[in-house]
C-alpha cells in the first residue's frame, strides 16, 4: 500500500514516521506547496512539489492530507479526492457537515474513499462518545482536554502587543474529573472543568500588568476561566515547553434501568500531539484503501469504518488474537 | 424494529430493561426453554416457548440469544441464525474460531446477520485492544479485570466439600496499573496483576483450614495468584455481597517512531456485570438489523461492525452532535 503525505509540517512528519512502524505500508513521497529541494524528509523519503501529485495518480493508494482546517483542508480534501483515495484531519467542528458534503461529492463521482475528521478530537474521542452513548443511551458525557498544548490559544496571546513567545497550557481541574468519574452525572460550568497556564516571553521594557490583564479577559480564550500568567524568558520557554503533549479523557456515566450505575472512561496521555494524531490518520489511510477495495466510496469519518479495516492484521487474526 | 430475547437469565433480563431505553426498539417476546407460564417478566413481556420461536419469524427482526458459553450458544447460535439476525455474548475465547464458522455458514445461507462474541471483554474491551494495537503498532498491551465478580471462580469454590456459598473478587493490583500506565512496559506475571479475595459460607462442621488450602491451592483459578479467604455467614454474604459489580482496564502504551511515549487507557466501572453486556447487546442487536438492511450478510464480531450502525442516531446527526 503506498501512501503520499500533501503538506510537510509537524503532521506530515508524524506520518512518515508512522509509515516506518507499520509493515503493510511504503511511503511514495512527500508533496509540497514549497520549493521541494528545500525541504529535507526524516526518513529521506523524496519530495515532490504538490502541483505534480496527479501525474503519480496510478502510483499512490492513499494520500494523507496534512493541511490546516482553516485555509487548506476546504481546498485540497474535495480536489484530491476526485483522484485519489484520502484522510485529513478537518477539526473545525462547525463547517463539518458543509465539508463532508463537498468531499462526498467529488469522492464518490472518482469511486474514491476520503476520510474526514481523523485524528483524536475529533476522532477516537468521538468514537468513543459514540459508543458509549450506544450501550448507556440514559447518562451524560463528560470530554476533558490536557493536561496539554494549545496551539490556538498559544497564538492568541502570542498576537498580544509586546509579547515576543507563549505557550498556554489546558488543564483538566481533578476535582471535575472525580466528578465525572461519581456516576452523580453533575452538571459542570467551563471554569469548573479546566484552567488554563500560560508561558509568556515579553518583548523588552513591554508592560506585564497591561499584557496579563489583556489575557486573562480575553474573550472565548480565556475570560471564562481560571488564567494563570507566568513571565519567563525565551530561554527558558525553550528549555521547558518544547513539546507539545497532550490528551485528555472521555467520560460517559449512566444508568440501566433497573437503576444501576456504570461509567466508561477514555484517556489519553500524549508526548506528542501531532505524531499520535498523524499516527491515527495513517490507520484511516490503510482502512480508506481497504474499503475502497471493497467498493465502498464517498466520504467516511471513523464512525464509519469497521474497526477491522484499521489494523493489518486479517479477520481471523484479530479474532485469534484481540477479541 | 422487534428484538425477541432467548433465553431468561440474568442477561435475559438486562436485554428486556435495557430494550426500555431505546425509542427505536420494541420486545417483541422473550422465548424460554423452561414453562412459558411459570416465567415472570420484568416488563410484563410475552412469554413463549423457545420452541416455537420458529413461527414467528417474520415478526422478529433479531433474536438476541441469552444462553450460556459452555453448552447453549454453540448450538442455538447456528440453529436461530438460519431463520433470525442473531447476537450473542459467546465467551469461551479457544472455540470463537469454530463458532463463527458455524455461525457464518448457517447466517450466510438465511442472508442474516449473526453478531457473535458481544458484550465488554469480549466485545468494548477487545475494540479497544484493537484500535489501540491499530493507531500504537510497536507497544504493548496490558488487561486488568476487577474490581469485579467472577462467576467461574465462585462456582469453583461452591464445588469444594463443605463450602455452602461463595463469593470471589477479582482485583486489580494498584501497583501494576501504574506500572502500565508509566509508559515502560514492564513485564507483568499473573500474580503481579490480580489479587483475588474470597467470601465463604461453610455448612456446618466443616474443616476451616482444609477449605482455605484446597482454595488457595486450586490449579488454574487460584494457585498463581495471591488469594484472601474469609470465612462469613450466609447473612453475611446475602447482606453485602448480592451485587454483580465488575469493571477492568485496557492500557496500551506504545512509542512513535521518534521515542515520544503514548499512554492509551480504557476503563469500565460497573455496578452490574450482566446489565451492562446486555445494554452492549442490544446496541449489536440495532446493528445487526441494519447491517442485513443495507445487503450485508454472515457471522460478525464488533469489530466489524462500523461503530454508526450501533447508534439510534442518522449519520448527519452522530456527526453533528459527536464527532
Amino acid at each position: 500500500m503506498k501512501i503520499a503525505i500533501a503538506g510537510y509540517g509537524n503532521l506530515g512528519r508524524g506520518v512518515e514516521l508512522s509509515i516506518t512502524q507499520n509493515s503493510d505500508l511504503e511511503l511514495f513521497g512527500v508533496f509540497t506547496r514549497r520549493a521541494p529541494e528545500s525541504v529535507k524528509t526524516e526518513t529521506g523519503a523524496k519530495v515532490y512539489s504538490l502541483d505534480d501529485i496527479i501525474k503519480y495518480e496510478d502510483e499512490i493508494d492513499v494520500v494523507v492530507i496534512c493541511g490546516g482546517s482553516a485555509k487548506d483542508l476546504p481546498e485540497q480534501t474535495p480536489a484530491l479526492a476526485k483522484h485519489f483515495n484520502v484522510v485529513d484531519s478537518f477539526d473545525t467542528h462547525a463547517k463539518i457537515p458543509e465539508h463532508f458534503k463537498n468531499v462526498d461529492e467529488s469522492a464518490k463521482e472518482a469511486k474514491k474513499i476520503a476520510v474526514i475528521s481523523g485524528g483524536w478530537d475529533p476522532g477516537m474521542f468521538s468514537l468513543n462518545r459514540l459508543y458509549a452513548s450506544c450501550i448507556l443511551p440514559v447518562g451524560k458525557d463528560y470530554t476533558f482536554w490536557g493536561k496539554g498544548v494549545s496551539q490556538g490559544h498559544s497564538d492568541a496571546i502570542r498576537r498580544i502587543d509586546g509579547v515576543r513567545d507563549a505557550r498556554q497550557y489546558t488543564i483538566p481541574v481533578p476535582e471535575a474529573l472525580t466528578a465525572a468519574r461519581s456516576g452523580e452525572n453533575p452538571d459542570l460550568t467551563t471554569r469548573q472543568k479546566h484552567t488554563r497556564e500560560c508561558f509568556v516571553v515579553l518583548d523588552p521594557g513591554a508592560d506585564k500588568e497591561r499584557i496579563e490583564t489583556e489575557i486573562k479577559t480575553m474573550p472565548n480564550y480565556f475570560a471564562d476561566y481560571d488564567t494563570t500568567v507566568h513571565f519567563i524568558t525565551q530561554e527558558e520557554l525553550n528549555r521547558d515547553h518544547k513539546g507539545i503533549p497532550h490528551g485528555g479523557f472521555v467520560i460517559r456515566s449512566g444508568k440501566t434501568a433497573s437503576g444501576s450505575t456504570h461509567v466508561i472512561e477514555y484517556s489519553l496521555k500524549l508526548d506528542s500531539n501531532p505524531e499520535f494524531t498523524s499516527s491515527v490518520l495513517v490507520a484511516c489511510a490503510r482502512a480508506a484503501y481497504r474499503m475502497q477495495k471493497d467498493g465502498l466510496t464517498g466520504a467516511k469519518t471513523m464512525f464509519d469504518i469497521a474497526p477491522s479495516y484499521l489494523s493489518e492484521k486479517t479477520a481471523e487474526e484479530l479474532r485469534k488474537e484481540m477479541l
